[in-house]
């Protein structure tokens, strides 16, 4: 008997699936409104340009570009040439940018206009080339900034740098297709603490991310997923993948507008991944309209949703399934399905098929109900964190990664996410979870948000204090928030002080960003 | 950065399933009708007992079960201790069973009772030994045709050879899971020449298998999927895999009947696997009532579908999927959509997503329109045969598997399965595919169904004669189908000679044996 021939790679995916079902409908984005058969002859087109600026096998090509049609093209183009694509935040400072863009290693970074970010960081960094895809699928290299680096001495440096022969390699026509441990993407987190680290994702991660999500959500002919959240978070990068994997339509929103988002599943989006803010404002912007039963799924990150919401979604025909995801678990790790949601409120339910998944204390396995580290292994976890030798050898051991973030489980296996272990607060040597004390707060009629963080304190250690963003027109004293948070949390845990903000600082994943609280107290 | 961890190995699915979704019904089965709960702790036991009789890792354990729920335990039970299922077809003789059991060198062979063919085999291998299993899922060594044999003999035997700790040994709880890579089971091929050839089908080739129909036809949380083929078969085998893969319901029929057929799909049945013979009796036994829109597929192997049939099914609401599958492949190749049953008719459809097809004459791969030898490769694929290290070279050539079968791709790259190779017909130096043949003949509508092989003729080297059976109460001679013929055959296609007979020798998995035929010519 010979080795297992096969199970090691797959066939490119965009061009297998142009194969099979060339006439399904694969893209939506502005005016893009593509098949499969479109998608992949675009993807090829840009592979050939791609090349033609020197991109080969292994490269880290950095992405600074928007949700639209060019993201979704040099996304597959780069795979098909066997780059690495590494899709940065669009937010970034400069500073931030520059970076990434020295840690990850990229040698081009495309973005969608020569903006002055990326010009930055190309001054920066000498050997950066820029190049700037336009909506027609244009590649132009940017060589304003950088005057040694016209395009030709850009492609003999490229080949150069990557040991590239002069025709184009498709790692599908020589290696037969995606290897599945080859590195398919570096996303960086966005860390609580100290510097962003580049997660590296696996083709092999993704595929299994999609399948275990599949396996879970189930699948149909005429499915259609929208991505409103940004492209360059796994949430948004995974959802064009699963198009291509599944031959279902990915519709992309430039940016999230909820009266857009209503209208699209108006018009049958099937599955729509959003975190709860956005939800929040989709309902408000509805009216009491109904969501129609072509919804099947409103894929809900970021933290559990509050008892309302949830009762409201259910009013309207929109079924929710909470997620609990990382970037370096290629997203979904636990999902809890729409007719648990107010049976096990908070719970972010069970684990994709794939996932393995425990509560640890101090490298223990504990039982239900006990406090711990979450912990997952499976195969749609990272390999480990870019230039990062000790981070990985920190999270991943014994072949469990380690997540920070704590967490426990009931009886019966429901997963309940806590916190990142970081922003846990011990205050007069009781643990308190922040995640527990937002969720008090937001129990309230009157509160729509609330982060909650521990501050030093001489008697407690720490105290819990509590920041708060009240619905429009709704008015409310501490004093009355507080007698309300001692009906439901124990006295350790009620808030020390609340502030009532206007807004409170999230990221692109809708979490909340508990060191920018910290920093703006007192 | 770390080795991928994972991406190897999955934790017990039934185990995992049962985690994930207790309370989903599993199995209907006879009287049984359990939730993923109920079976995953059968299993349990079942693997206790089947530990107790020494049982382990690596073992090969034959079954010669009929549908039911103790084939069902018995499959889970031997992957959760490691060892390998080898079910064999229930319809051989003492003879062939024998020699299926030496070669695939199990040494236990479990059975419904102490039957006359598995108590001739193991009278003939003193090493094997027997235990039947009841519909209650007792376990009783059958020690009488083999006086040495006691239980306890028979367990410090096997301990001896396979090195078993007293212990149970679950693969999960030390191994973490499933490794993709180990044999789940040995299927021995139907071979139309030559002895049987056992292939080994992974872990790997199952979850692939799975997932890869599962990302063709789709998959809701509402599934149930009927097995009225016979499990020993790959067709069958793989529905209780996929039951747990996906957590839906498997229901296992004992054997095929079509009104208990139809009765399920009018009670809930949503994908049913059948053959061709086996449709048409389900048709003949409806009357004219539709069938209900809750069948979404009607998954049709054991070759291309008359359109007469074909017709019929649409008429009646039935979705037909046609597919071109292998045992060595772990069933699904290629499968056609319903929408283009009637399009593309004779047509196998499109391989699936994992799974790279192509069409090879002598080792150059041809285009469209030429007729060569499917070649195919992918996950699914079998890392070979068992004791035919020959065998398996002369099959998996390059990294792909050549499945002997001969067939072309049209311009859409749509697959037509024309033969075996060995059945092909070289008349006049003009190559004569039989089932090109056969297809004019059951166009005819008072064939029911048709037969060709090619017989020796000293003029022309080879001449293709037929066997046909005619629709109960038809009449035909020979000179009226030969006419019918001429009008859609090329004059050397037309068959030589037709015998009219009574039935048609097909095996379980439908496949028509024209070996059969030709032992019986003239």
């Amino acid at each position: 008997m010979i080795a297992n021939m096969a199970a090691d790679w797959l066939p490119d995916w965009l061009h297998q699936r142009a194969l099979i079902s060339p006439d399904r409908l694969a893209l939506i984005a502005g005016s893009a409104r593509w098949s499969f058969r479109d998608l992949d002859q675009q993807a090829t087109q840009m592979a050939h340009r791609l090349s033609a600026l020197g991109v080969g096998a292994g490269d880290r090509v950095a992405l600074l570009l928007r949700n639209g049609a060019p993201f979704v093209v040099v996304v597959h183009a780069l795979s098909r040439l066997g780059a690495v694509v590494v899709p940065l935040n669009t937010r970034l400072t400069p500073a931030e940018l520059n970076w990434q863009l020295a840690d990850v290693g990229a040698w081009l970074l495309i973005n969608d206009e020569a903006d002055s970010a990326a010009t930055a960081a190309a001054r920066d960094l000498p050997d950066l080339r820029l190049a700037s895809v336009d909506a027609g699928l244009h590649l132009r290299p940017y060589t304003q900034s950088t005057p040694a680096t016209d395009a030709n001495v850009m492609l003999s440096k490229a080949k150069h740098l990557s040991g590239m022969p002069e025709t184009l390699r498709f790692a599908q026509s020589d290696k037969g297709g995606f290897p599945l441990d080859a590195a398919h993407s570096i996303l960086y987190t966005s860390g609580t603490t100290g510097y962003p680290k580049g997660a590296v994702l696996t083709f092999g991660n993704h595929w299994w991310s999609a399948v275990g999500s599949a396996l879970n959500l189930g699948l149909r002919a005429d499915d259609r997923w929208l991505a409103c959240l940004p492209l360059f978070h796994v949430g948004g990068l995974a959802i064009l993948l699963r198009s291509v994997i599944y031959g279902i339509t990915a519709m992309v929103h430039e940016s999230f507008d909820p009266v857009d988002v209503n209208r699209a599943i108006d018009n049958g989006v099937t599955i729509v991944s959003v975190v709860g803010a956005m939800l929040q404002r989709m309902l408000a912007a509805r009216g009491d309209k109904p969501y129609p039963p072509s919804l099947r799924c409103v894929l809900l990150g970021g933290g559990p949703a509050p008892r309302d919401l949830l009762e409201d979604c259910a009013r309207r025909g929109a079924p929710v399934v909470q997620t609990y995801g990382l970037t370096e678990a290629a997203s979904q790790v636990a999902t809890l399905s729409p007719e648990d949601a107010l049976r096990k409120l908070g719970s972010a339910g069970k684990p994709l098929l794939p996932t393995e998944l425990r509560i640890e204390q101090e490298g223990v396995v504990v039982g239900a109900g006990q406090v711990g580290e979450i912990v997952i292994r499976g195969p749609t976890v990272t390999p480990g964190y870019v230039n990062r030798p000790e981070a990985t050898a920190h999270a991943i051991r014994n072949g469990w990664f380690h997540t920070g973030d704590l967490g426990y489980l009931d009886e019966e296996g429901y997963l309940y996410v806590l916190d990142r272990r970081d922003d846990l607060i011990i205050s007069g040597g009781e643990n308190v979870y922040p995640v527990e004390v937002e969720a008090a707060l937001r129990a309230h009629p009157a509160v729509e948000d609330a982060g909650v963080v521990g501050v030093p304190d001489e008697r407690w250690g720490q105290v819990p204090v509590a920041f708060v963003k009240l619905h429009d027109a709704a008015t409310l004293t501490e004093p009355d928030l507080t007698a309300f948070c001692y009906t439901r949390l124990a006295r350790y845990k009620v808030p020390a002080h609340i502030r009532f903000v206007e807004s409170l600082p999230r990221n692109a994943a809708g979490k909340l960003l508990r060191r920018a609280l910290l920093e703006s107290w007192p």
